[in-house]
């Protein structure tokens, strides 16, 4: 599964300014990164009159577009997807998503802190806080980066959330729900569904695997 | 798997005007529709200065903007995705998929013929073709439907396309390739993945099991 972590910290911290300065970091190592942003004031995103515009007005539920160089989707959705449901309806393609806020979502958090700004971190340990990138030092038990240390910063996340990658998994999605599986379990499961895909031609050696079933 | 319909047919023949009543007439018999459509000339989609500009301007490989109510997603592309690889890669929750263009794709096609635009179709049977939507009668061993006809087009959609839904399915993807199974082959891993998954604790009775193994 692909890693979340999201950037939160009280307003005008400047996480969008973070962000602008992590992204970079993280692509020179190679890495795809995608990012969410919450908007609760509703966007537009496509033009009057263009004909996915057209396609929307008339109901549909969904409108990409896509062209050779990227492509965009706009849906409805019922409520505010999570983090995960995001993760699992949408991105697709990267190492990380970096979320700009989602206190109250259950992902991991790396506060910003300005001095000027605040006098109090916003999270705790309790809210899953991993990190903090602050120009003054906390004591709290997690690590905590020098505002403008984006080296600093990208090496943690690096060793916390990416350099797992190659350890292999396996995740399972009945009706929608993520099942937690223990470390029996995941072997068994993993070990006998690629026992059978391996005896199917052309896939005597798969890296990936995914399986849909439904009744 | 969602099935896939793209409306063809050549420039002028009113492609997004027949999707445009199309796509009501579906979602009044209770389908979920997305619309996919190609933009060759590139495309803008968000809106300079905000934080999701900043964020895709910084090099995300993905933004997603999300609200109660929709959510937008903006993606790189090496080179133009195949529908297929929309599906995959994009689209969820929702019936029914179609396209507008895309003649090229191996998916089902309804052609939109206008006798006062055009005298030849676009299409054969060889392209896929499986209906016409049309204001003349064709012969060429395929549906025809009047082009005013939406509850007729939509009632060969939901025969042809909607109606196979309760019988039950499961895809197997090895490395990101679709691989085809036998009627054997896909009873025998159905049914050992089913009986795994219900041995675990509140999966009892899956409908839908989704599996994902990373090596």
């Amino acid at each position: 599964m692909i890693p979340i972590i999201s950037i939160v910290g009280k307003s005008d911290s400047g996480k969008t300014t973070l962000i602008e300065k992590l992204v970079p970091e993280l692509i020179s190592r190679g890495y795809r990164v995608a990012t969410v942003k919450h908007d609760i004031h509703g966007f537009e995103v496509d033009q009057e009159g263009k004909d996915s515009w057209r396609h929307k007005q008339a109901g549909a539920h969904t409108v990409v577009i896509s062209s050779p160089q990227k492509v965009a989707l706009i849906r409805d959705v019922e409520q505010d997807l999570t983090l995960d449901e995001i993760r699992e309806k949408l991105v697709q393609d990267v190492d990380l998503i970096l979320s700009e806020g989602y206190k109250k979502d259950v992902q991991p958090k790396i506060e910003v802190f300005r001095k000027e700004k605040h006098k109090e971190l916003m999270c705790g340990k309790e809210d899953n806080l991993v990190a903090i990138a602050s120009n003054r030092a906390f004591d709290i038990g997690v690590p905590c980066v020098d505002l403008e240390d984006m080296k600093g910063l990208a090496d943690f996340i690096e060793k916390e959330f990416l350099k797992s990658k190659g350890k292999g998994e396996i995740s399972l999605r009945v009706d929608g729900r993520s099942i937690p599986l223990n470390p029996f379990v995941r072997g068994f499961l993993a070990n006998a569904v690629k026992g059978m895909v391996r005896s199917l031609k052309h896939c005597e050696n798969p890296r990936k695997i995914q399986i849909y079933i439904e009744d």
